[in-house]
Parts: C-alpha cells; structure tokens; sequence
C-alpha cells in the first residue's frame, strides 16, 4: 500500500466515527456527501480519499456503512489492541491514564513511570506508578506498540532515546519540545500550549 | 507582515520556551546551533525562521537571549491577556478550567459552559458553570478573545457558529469532527482520538 498523508488519515478517523454513529442507529447506507459534512470536506474529497483502499461503495447508492466500518477499522488498523506505555504521571500523563477512550478504541495503557519517589509506587487507575529507572527492566520483559512522553521539556528527549532503542515503534510526545528519533520510528505530538500561541500569533498579526 | 506557516510560528514557540529557560540561568547569548537542537531543526531553519521578523543577532556571537525573548513574545502575541471561554465542562473541559500553563502564558478562562442541568451552577477553580443557553447574553456582556470547544461531536458545529455569530477570532475544537468557521476566523484543532490512530495507521502499514 503507498504512504498516504496523515491528514487523509485523519478525515478516515473522522468518517469513522460518524459511520459508527450511524452503525448504532440502524442506518445502512451513506452518501459522500453525508461523509464530506462531517469531516467538513466535499464529496469528491471522500472519494478520492477512500479510492486510496480500493473500490467502495455504488454510484447513486452511497456507500454500506457495516462495509465501510469495517473496512476503515482494518485500514486504521484499529482491529487489534495497542499495548501503551506512559512516561510521566504528572496532570496529564494521570489524566490519560483515566481516559476511558483510550481503552475503548483498543489502546491499552499497561504501565505508567515517573521519577518521583513521591509517585512511585502508588496506585493509579488499576496500575502502580513504577520507577523510570526500570523502564528498560520492564518494557523488555512486557514490550509495548506505543510509548507516550509526558515529561518535563529536559527530559523527553533522553526517554525518546530510550523506548527507541527497546524497539517501540511509535510515541505521542506532550511534553513542549521538538524529540527527534530515528527514520523507522512514527512521532507524533500534542502540545497544547503551541496551539494556543498559534492562536495568539493569528490574533496579533491579523 | 507577511503570513508565515504555522509550522514555522510552532517552531518560534518552541524557541522562546528554551530562551525563557537560559534567561532563567541568566545566560546572556545563545546559538542558533542550540536552538535549532532544541526546535528538533538545523540551524539554517533557525536563522530562515528568525529572519522572518528582521534582523537578530549578530554573526560568530550568536543571539542575545533577552532581547529574542522580548522579540518572540511581541510576535507571538504573548505580550497581552487573552479572554478565553470554554463551552462543554466534561473531563477535558474541567481539566483545562484547572491548567495552570494557560493563566502563566497570559490566556485566562473567564467563563465555562454546559447544557448538562447537572453541572450548570456548580463551582469550579473560582467560576461557576453557565447554561450554553447564555452563551450570547454572557458574551456580549463580556466578551472573549477565544472559545474552546469541547462538546460532544454533534454539538461542535453548532457551537463554532454561534461563538463566531459573536465575533469571536479564535477558536481551539476539541471535539472528534472538523468544524467549518468563516475565513476571517482562525481555527485550530487537538484531537487525542486522531492522533492515536494516526499512529495506528502507522503501526499497521509499516
């Protein structure tokens, strides 16, 4: 299959979950324009979006919403369960360890790290607060699809380096600073205090 | 000034978070070999990113950090108060009334909403949950620089035109679908779901 570019991916994701919406209410069929409303795009982007994975759906007809289900959970590979590791039990890393939509679309948070004695050790959510000293120790003996960097800016990039030399593939980075990591390995990053300064600049240089 | 990529304004936020820490230590010059490992960039990108805004620093000697710092904030629009209103006090939305990096960064929740009859009325961090129904009457009384969305996705639509109908510029969207606003309207999004299955996508079609 051709690399295709995370903001299709993204409008899949959107699709998605209007499809499973309608799923639940019963509903069969669905145009592209109905898809285009809900990821606020045109009728030709969502098939020429969905044309990337083959033939969907019958002109005039729309498209079967348990196909079409079916199929994007495949393309987004949600038909299996991510094993996820969180580094850093702060608000955030604490927060996402709560956060049920994790677990519900398959994601599954199997070890939370801190390098705090006051965190280590106590419990969260069904899981205990472990030492990142033994961040090697453990995620060798139960490896992990994803790690998650919730840490302060000075230390995100040494745990980078770490989870990707046990082999992680993938890492969502929140803390306030670029980690670079090597060619195989996917980043992706969710800084909210950069979308607010984003925001800010618009506001300012209008 | 002419417009400049959000990839670019990301990168000068990243720089400032690193500026504001030396000029914490108080060092007084920095490279733009040091920020560029900082913004995950070379140093070509710094000085391309910096140039952008005029002439900084001087060749072989490297930036004055107080004075880029000053600079970035100007540019950044960081050097104001921003009113902030956030519609929908969920865990996402409650957690945001309770982070304390928006009020450091000059961004200051002013009102919160919901429709909820259960949380309309009750206190939270210093506000009290409004009913949604009094979002016009609230915000043309004290009106607001940005909205945060983070409703449900069928009421995301909604909300975006009615805080725009108000003359709000800026708006942060939470919620799972991509909201359409006019184009003298800046929008930017964070959505956790999305990202994950951007990396899910990555994981499965490696």
């Amino acid at each position: 299959m051709r690399k295709i570019a995370d903001s299709t991916v993204r409008r899949l994701s959107l699709y998605l979950r209007f499809l499973e919406e309608f799923e639940q209410q019963g509903t069969a069929t669905v145009s592209s324009e109905e898809l285009a409303a809900r990821g606020g795009t045109t009728s030709a982007q969502v098939r020429k979006d969905l044309s990337f994975f083959g033939s969907f759906g019958k002109r005039g007809l729309g498209y079967s919403v348990p196909e079409l289900v079916r199929r994007l959970r495949e393309i987004l590979g949600l038909g299996r369960t991510y094993r996820v590791a969180v580094i850093g039990a702060g608000k955030i890393g604490s927060a996402l360890v709560r956060y049920r939509g994790f677990r519900q679309r398959g994601f599954e948070i199997v070890a939370i790290f801190d390098n705090d004695p006051l965190k280590i050790g106590s419990p969260l959510e069904g899981l205990v607060v472990r030492d990142v000293k033994q961040l090697e120790q453990t995620l060798i003996g139960e490896p992990v699809d994803i790690a998650v960097i919730v840490t302060p800016a000075e230390a995100a990039q040494g745990i980078a380096d770490r989870v990707a030399a046990l082999g992680v593939k993938a890492l969502l980075n929140f803390a306030p600073i670029q980690v670079s990591v090597p060619d195989d390995i996917v980043i992706k990053s969710v800084n909210l205090a950069l979308e607010l300064e984003v925001l800010s600049y618009a506001l300012t240089n209008r």
